[in-house]
């Protein structure tokens, strides 16, 4: 299959603007006029363009400048109902439906690729007791059965998980040479489609001195290390068990350009404390990149125009250039998210 | 009972040379000639004279500088029969003798305080296969019952933990409230016995978003905050739990003394990112203070004299606060570690 006349154009993203109360409207006025996201990008902002219009306000975006803006208007919010900071089901069911509206888009080829500014979970729920997450939502959306996992991302590493929201509890149970296999073929083919060439990740431990030989439990030697010589031998350039207190410091130092962690806390308490609010959500398993900031809906600083860009700026340019890379693929088949 | 005519003098310290192999004799040698250390201790260094001085020869401290310092010579190890980044039983078997004789001066009144440069923990197995930590070692020397439990420390921040080298699987199960409420005291009593007038206390929690209300895990509120509620009660300064993706972030902005986390990675994960080899690490549930620094024996620069004796001067300096603070205590009694 050749993606013939799609090179050299630039990927167009759908932004779905985020939950109205918070911080999500003036972050995606301000993408909108964001000279780096518009160099490298075609934006596609999706959701009522009153909100949008309140969001240059709030933002200091004068309208004439969204006068470019390629916009999907879903007239689907009076702003005038919104309160800055409270969690609603009107602001929570707008979000899921702009972000519907972009994951259909790009499952129809009118985006390559999606991002969001902030959800809040709350308001969510207020709108659909069912929604658990936005992975699961999205492949609720697209009819897809999965695997899909979220990856955070962070100066350039890249952080996965093969458990995250479980008990502690039931951490270790789910750890199988399976679970581990399945993700780390996600964590690769997803960097290899974000265009590294062979991505070195780094395997935390599941115990404490990854089990010191057997001392503190034997899933290291067991389960995770057998899970990692057979994709080493599939051309997987995966290193590990390394205990889990210090593989971020020697990630950090450039040994590894991706941590695959066990556990939820394993992974957040590193890359919150390394900054991760700067931080980007990548939702990896999808046939295209999901991508939002790493930081909340921040309904504390609603409406006031302070909320620093940089994440979601960050965010967009990730998505831009996974799906640049898939355009430049041309014959190259979709990276096999078959696990 | 009164400790009057100790008021005022220095706390005496008891410093064991640590592994001979690594940068042990050269961080005590350097540790006697230091202005702050002599400044604020009277140090008795305690292991073998001609360790010592071939450790001041690698640091470039004079032997004159030496002149002053109390020594007690154990005379029970030859430097000619080391080899440097080589571990070995004659080496762990020295360095064991070296804290067990400052543990027994201690016990005996004749030091106030116990700290030793790194030991090598292959090195004391081979001395003696029984050795497991310094913590059970301390306690065997010193015929007492427990609990007792490492802290780290480091800029201030003080970390502890629940459970420490069990596999990951089992750490849920040994959770308890009573495990909880120990941690709470004997952390609140070492930091009073530090200096602390009541240290806020962060407890970390055990499930990914503290549970989630249930969501992934019950122990968060059925266990852990119940304990945090009951030592409220008796006057400590505990809150929690937290999230531990994020008490880290709170806790170096100043809105905690300490965090206690529920298992070994939690805390270490964050205090090795923080920088924790700069810190201290402090054995707490004992009548007296027993500090380290938190880096290793570092075989790789052993006798090059380049180690930096920062984490090793706070140590001492650390424990020379905790015991003065005992010495002025006079009539107070020992803080309770009866748990």
């Amino acid at each position: 299959m050749s993606h013939e006349g799609q090179r050299g154009r630039k990927p167009r993203i759908a932004l779905a603007i985020g939950d109205p109360a918070g911080i999500g409207p003036e972050l995606a006025a301000r993408m909108a006029a964001d000279p780096a996201v518009n160099a490298a990008v075609s934006l596609i902002v999706v959701g009522d363009r009153r909100v949008l219009e309140r969001g240059a306000g709030e933002a200091g975006v004068a309208l004439e400048d969204l006068g470019h803006l390629d916009f999907r208007d879903l007239r689907n919010l009076d702003p005038g109902t919104i309160r800055l900071g409270i969690a609603a089901a009107a602001g929570g069911g707008s979000a899921m439906a702009n972000f519907r509206t972009c994951l259909e888009m790009a499952q129809a080829g009118e985006a390559d690729a999606v991002c969001f500014t902030p959800f809040n979970k709350a308001a969510m729920k207020l709108a659909d007791a069912s929604f658990d997450d936005e992975i699961s939502f999205a492949l609720r959306v697209l009819g897809r059965p999965g695997p899909a996992s979220e990856f955070n991302v962070l100066d350039g590493l890249w952080n996965a998980r093969v458990t995250s929201h479980v008990p502690l509890s039931k951490v270790a149970s789910l750890i199988t040479e399976g679970s581990v296999l399945r993700g780390l073929r996600l964590t690769d083919a997803s960097m290899r489609a974000a265009g590294f060439d062979a991505p070195r990740i780094a395997v935390a431990a599941l115990n404490p001195h990854a089990g010191d030989g057997g001392n503190f439990g034997h899933e290291d030697d067991e389960v995770i290390r057998p899970a990692v010589e057979a994709v080493q031998r599939e051309g997987i350039r995966a290193d590990g068990p390394f205990p889990s207190d210090t593989v971020f410091l020697r990630a950090t130092k450039g040994a590894f350009d991706a941590v695959l962690t066990m556990y939820h806390d394993q992974g957040q308490i590193a890359m919150k404390l390394l900054g991760f609010e700067r931080g980007v959500t990548l939702l990896g398993g999808f046939p295209f990149p999901i991508c939002t900031p790493a930081h909340g809906s921040a309904y504390d600083i609603a409406g006031q125009g302070v909320a620093h860009p940089g994440a979601t700026r960050n965010a967009i340019l990730l998505a831009g250039r996974i799906a640049a890379s898939r355009l430049e693929g041309a014959a190259a088949p979709e990276p096999s998210l078959a696990l």
